[in-house]
């Protein structure tokens, strides 16, 4: 009835990219590396439910290599994800994130971010958590040479 | 019925501060560093409550510029979670977290951080799992400049 | 009737050692360093199904002390750890897991991971998923020093 899912996502912050996380476009100096549009987020919570449903992880639906995938929009992806999730019977109970970043201030964009994804998921935003936490000047986070996101979900049997 | 909650806590260790885990005090050269008494893993302990509730993050309930909290026993914020659980109508099924620290030890401290949890919480022992790991000496971790906390939690609606 | 657990695990990577994930032998010029196998996945997916069950850590139940598992197969300390879980009278609902590694490739051998695990679970496949990500150059995942491992477990209750 009930399925867990999880993930992890780290990406690299370089100069020359745009920076997008859940879906929205933050202002800053620098953006997050990778072959689509790199939403540490997103990738975070599309894994999870990739993981919660058994299919294996996101390289295996969203190959890297593949090029209908270049600087695609991860919007984009997270709607072939719910329309995965829908085939094999599933919702999403609730799912709970984190953004560690060190900088820029995610708390002004939570709610549009939260916003996003429940639309993707054809979802409830109470159904929805988004965190953010800092570094704290340690790692590789803190030296803000990239940012990672951690998701888990819960899903439920439609119907049951 | 069920909430699936998730947390990650970082905090720097330096030198002049006591060390708190878990509502413990333990004796160690270095102590966490933060606004409050930096208790990083009670902080991903209350962080995984107010995600699975799907109430934002630590920062939006106990923000780390409100001079109220300078200082503050982290086992007051771990009450006042309790308390926005149980407006919600949730109660904890169960919680299981893990410390990663290269030293002092953890394992004589464990039970005592099991009972402070779960007074606070109001639930049995049994209920609250913390596990303890070391950084290999890799890593932030490894080399005794922070310590990181996770946690997750499965809440349960009460009266169901 | 559910309980909820989840870990995560850090071992180097070091020269004249084999590299053991998942319990399946991974041909590379290092392997992971510890006093088992020091197999991470297999490490990470024991510890979550201890802490599910409220019974404290990998440490607690297998010593890295202890000579009895030096060296050993950490596919026989999974079995132990089905044996305590069926004792509790819990079994798999789903677990979901992710190895971070940046070499060599993880996919030609996940596969076999999922049925290593689902064996000693007894469980189905189809309960056991295993994702892969790259540390993207970061951190000592990232500069190949080490790997992590983390891993999710939602329990049931038999016969309920
Ligand atoms: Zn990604
Ligand atoms: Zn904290
Ligand atoms: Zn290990």
């Amino acid at each position: 009835m009930f399925r867990i899912g999880q993930s992890i996502d780290i990406h690299q912050l370089v100069e020359g990219r745009d920076l997008y996380i859940g879906g929205v476009k933050i202002d800053h100096d620098k953006g997050l590396l990778g072959h689509s549009d790199a939403d540490v987020l997103l990738h975070a919570i599309i894994e999870s439910i990739i993981g919660a449903l058994g299919l294996g992880d996101i390289g295996k639906h969203f190959p890297d290599t593949d090029p209908q995938y270049k600087g695609i929009s991860s919007m984009v992806l997270l709607e072939h994800c719910y329309q995965l999730m829908d085939k094999e019977g599933y919702e999403i109970n609730n799912l709970d994130s984190i953004i560690m970043c060190e900088a820029p201030k995610m708390a002004p964009h939570i709610q549009k971010m939260r916003e996003n994804v429940a639309s993707k998921l054809h979802c409830d935003i109470s159904q929805i958590n988004i965190k953010a936490t800092r570094g704290e000047k340690l790692g590789f986070v803190g030296r803000q040479e990239g940012m990672v996101a951690q998701a888990v979900v819960l899903l439920r049997k439609k119907g049951v």
